[in-house]
């Protein structure tokens, strides 16, 4: 599975899942949950102590965020560059918020003064930005992002499901307030679990909110307690995916085994080495700035004289290799290949070039 | 585990749960889907189109029945009976939709006559009981239910995570609306996954409604589309936790195998072979009328003289036996003991009525 996402469970992880079921209430359960939360405040970069994975996919992360931080009638800022910002936009005006978009074109990134622009006409409490934006394949700058919206008053929303452990992100260091991902990325764990972390300024706001958060499913005042960072006694709340909870456990384990430095500087590499054998196929890159190319997912323009389907199948059909077309807005223009965890091997690029070499000659539309 | 659950998860599905991870959108996941759909319709006994499973617990569930048929400001009434009530009106509260309460204690439950009281006082659009009330050990008797609801233009919504499998339900035949349970009861797949299915009258009033849901993760409308149930081509929603579809999957199929009158038989005669023993040991049962003792977790007076908390601590230690305490109302009262599917054998009540009797003899407050 070489697509933007779910990666290819490595056999350690696979092994994790596969242990028998414990009770949702155990004292084991309870530590693993706590070697989690420190896994995820590693691989965050963060101190915070509400710092816990959501018991459902990084979707329900993204409500997650928005239904604790916002109430209805606040103002919020929303970041649209691909399918993320359009979801969290959704989500938003469920909530009842007055909902705000700072427009991109898919393929193209934010500057600190078109942020600053938004923050000064809007002044919103909240601002949300995908760091890894896997439907255009870029990578959003965050330096100096937190710190702006501090000074507008305003939270900073991060989501980091296609990006964590695969581009440097530090919470604590640029002043991110709520950060989550997803398990089944560079984490290479299977999907149902999604990491999420609230600085100290986001956990003031939720826990002095007027309104009861719209969810009691992913209520953090709950989910704190359930999760042990609020310093009481365990309550039951709901029944944890126990099992996913093995194997997310696993996969922060064996990031922070091979080092989240380690991590980064090979995600990138091999992302360059794609880049390089795509350009000699004659294939163009979607994301012309380099420094904003995404390295966990590449997406290539779909070449012309061809349906990008037909190569999806191709690929699938003859060598049972999995990559994507677009999503949202560039649906239609792309094919995008996932280079994530376990699966970003310099191996895998020569496969997936080898097959997409095989394509571009058995595919073309005029041959059909 | 002999507690309300998880329960323990049998090879056959441990094994499934295994299996390596394909892709949220492979023609292969969505026959997984399809199989499962078809598993809930015979375990539900429905025919309803609109029927799949929520990527969540069974409270995610709970949440996602109520966030589709019940926009703000409109009426439901809810029969308390036990925690899963007082959870159920908490989250229609959140909502903004107007609650009213039936309240009887817990170990009883409710008469047709209170129910038709209550309707014909709060004309409420949807109305919410509990099945198996595994807090207090009662099984809701549910004939007639939809018929009276249905006379009074209300919907039925019906919790039965913990009963499922274990105690006779027929969806269409009891006119019940809206039917949701949890994965890791008597169909003993991991915690992650919630069976649920909405009638013909419950579909036209989700999808007439004014508002949209306020959760884009559990919108119907888009699960409806994910999971295949409305003719159109599927697109990406969310990625759903592809290994607990397969141990679901795995679950159901054991179900059907087994068949549900076999099921339901095993289940109350090994409950019946449980209250026989724990009265031997000179236990009472929480639930006096035995009509309504819910086969699937039994509950036991907590003896004069001893802690709960000192026999669910030896039984863990000395047997390696789960079982749990009260829960909401129940809490300090009583001790639980599930028999859940794979788990409900003669064996395994033996095991506990061993272990009970030494506990009962160890443990007793005067001996500490």
């Amino acid at each position: 599975m070489l697509g933007p996402g779910p990666s290819n469970v490595p056999p350690r992880i696979q092994a994790a899942g596969g242990r028998p079921l414990i009770g949702h209430m155990h004292p084991e359960i309870f530590q693993i949950m706590d070697d989690i939360k420190l896994g995820i405040q590693y691989a965050f970069q963060t101190r915070n102590s509400l710092t816990l994975a959501i018991s459902g996919s990084g979707h329900c992360a993204m409500e997650a965020a928005f239904f604790n931080s916002l109430e209805p009638g606040e103002t919020v800022l929303i970041a649209v560059k691909g399918i993320w910002g359009e979801r969290a936009a959704d989500i938003c005006e469920r909530i009842g918020a007055v909902v705000h978009r700072l427009v991109k074109s898919p393929g193209e990134s934010f500057t600190l003064e078109e942020v600053e622009q938004g923050l000064a006409k809007h002044k919103p409490v909240l601002f949300f930005i995908t760091h890894g934006e896997s439907s255009s394949g870029v990578a959003q700058p965050l330096d100096g992002l937190g710190n702006l919206c501090h000074r507008y008053d305003c939270l900073l929303l991060v989501d980091s499901v296609a990006s964590l452990g695969g581009v440097p992100i530090f919470m604590d260091q640029q002043e991110i307030d709520i950060l989550y991902s997803g398990s089944q990325k560079v984490l290479n764990a299977p999907p149902g679990t999604a990491p999420i972390s609230f600085s100290e300024k986001a956990q003031k706001k939720i826990f002095r909110r007027k309104t009861k958060p719209p969810s009691l499913y992913v209520d953090m005042g709950w989910l704190s307690n359930y999760w042990g960072c609020d310093g009481k006694s365990r309550m039951y709340h709901h029944t944890g995916p126990i099992t996913n909870f093995f194997s997310l456990r696993e996969g922060l384990a064996m990031l922070a085994e091979q080092g989240l430095e380690n991590s980064w500087k090979l995600h990138k590499e091999n992302a360059l080495y794609l880049y390089e054998g795509l350009e000699k196929l004659g294939l163009k890159l979607y994301v012309k700035d380099e420094a904003i190319r995404l390295p966990t997912v590449t997406t290539v323009e779909v070449p012309q004289g061809y349906e990008w389907k037909d190569i999806t199948a191709f690929l699938m059909k003859n060598y049972s290799i999995e990559i994507a077309g677009g999503l949202g807005p560039s649906a239609g223009k792309v094919l995008r290949i996932g280079l994530m965890g376990y699966n970003s091997t310099k191996a895998n690029v020569d496969l997936v070039l080898v097959a997409l070499k095989d394509a571009l000659q058995q595919c073309h539309k005029n041959k059909i």
